[in-house]
């Protein structure tokens, strides 16, 4: 069976993102980052959405990204927006998938992975620079000149089916794969039990995706 | 003054680039990783090297890649080679010069530093794929495709001022810019007291640079 590097956040996207792999036929192992995350709820749902999506494994890496702070999602002095606001917001957290790819790579060669899983989006997404396919085709082409298996012949490829798509259509193809979004928890102050603040910018795109999608929102929001 | 990130591992090739890059005039922020890696006096050699030179703050991210393994420096069960070998060694580690500056890229960054230092070479070098130019380069690329700073006008660089030197060179170098290589180590498997084993590949690199640079080698070998 063919093996893969899933990162899966424990948000909707991500956890879509396994759901394909799954069904595309790879042997999936998840893997989280606990970075200091103000939403640490999403790590627990990673793990819960790892197993009931069947994936072979599930690690979390530990790295304090507080040590660099910088963001709303690291800082716990940088508020969290509430509302819509202009160019990229303060939720964006500096490198963050540039250092989550990098510790997929890490794992993905010493297992033999040659696909590694992002549920990266430009469509219905934040604004984030590293979640364009651009960023996505550079970051390939510099992982293949990094590692001793691609320099030996074995490349890997940086797969990231939701790129293009709609939040909707996201929604659209995780039911149809049976993915329990109940299990997701996708807002950036989620509190300990995964309620969701309904507010920020990550909520507002999740629920007009539901709307979009004509699906009942499973989301739990705390008022 | 301008700002500069400098990876420090505390090795010989790293201390000279701080040294040189302080020598260009930047307030340096020095950044080391503990990664679970099996010479941990290296990490207090960066710390002392960093103060030695005048670097402006050192930094150490804590990240454990012994949960990935798959290296003789992460993984206990696999011994470091005390002879020369061919292709890559088992010392590889995978990928981490791509997380080491990814976390530098983070720090970078959040301080609105432009320029990151990193001390590869590939001249007298074990041959890891993450030590080459055309390596660097596409990081560079990649990298300011991800950030924000970026995407926003102020690009970073990534820069290997020893990239193409001998490690003989190297040496020269440092001992013109006042570095004490009796700080540094390189040993792949030093003791607690940072005292080297002479066998390992970088050891016997490390030597041979001093007999070549006809400078007294002040590496302290354990016996």
């Amino acid at each position: 069976m063919k093996k893969a590097v899933v990162l899966l956040s424990g948000g909707l996207d991500s956890a879509t993102t396994l759901a394909l792999a799954v069904k595309e036929g790879f042997a999936c192992r998840t893997l989280g980052l606990d970075y200091g995350q103000r939403h640490r709820s999403e790590l627990e749902a990673a793990r819960k959405i790892s197993a009931a999506l069947g994936a072979v494994e599930h690690r979390v890496a530990k790295l304090d990204l507080t040590v660099f702070g910088g963001s709303a999602l690291t800082d716990s002095g940088i508020a969290v927006p509430t509302e819509a606001g202009e160019g990229i917001p303060v939720t964006y957290v500096p490198a963050r998938n540039t250092i989550m790819l990098s510790l997929a790579l890490a794992w993905a060669e010493v297992m033999e992975a040659q696909d590694i899983f992002i549920g990266a989006n430009a469509v219905d997404y934040s604004g984030y620079p590293d979640c364009r396919p651009e960023y996505l085709d550079a970051y390939e082409r510099m992982a293949n000149l990094a590692l001793k298996s691609a320099v030996e012949g074995k490349p890997v490829r940086i797969r990231a089916p939701l790129i293009h798509w709609p939040k909707a259509e996201i929604i659209r193809h995780g039911i149809s794969l049976g993915v329990d979004y109940g299990l997701t928890v996708s807002c950036y102050q989620a509190d300990e039990a995964g309620r969701a603040c309904g507010r920020c910018d990550s909520c507002r795109l999740r629920r007009q995706g539901f709307e979009a999608a004509g699906v009942p929102d499973p989301t739990r929001y705390r008022d």
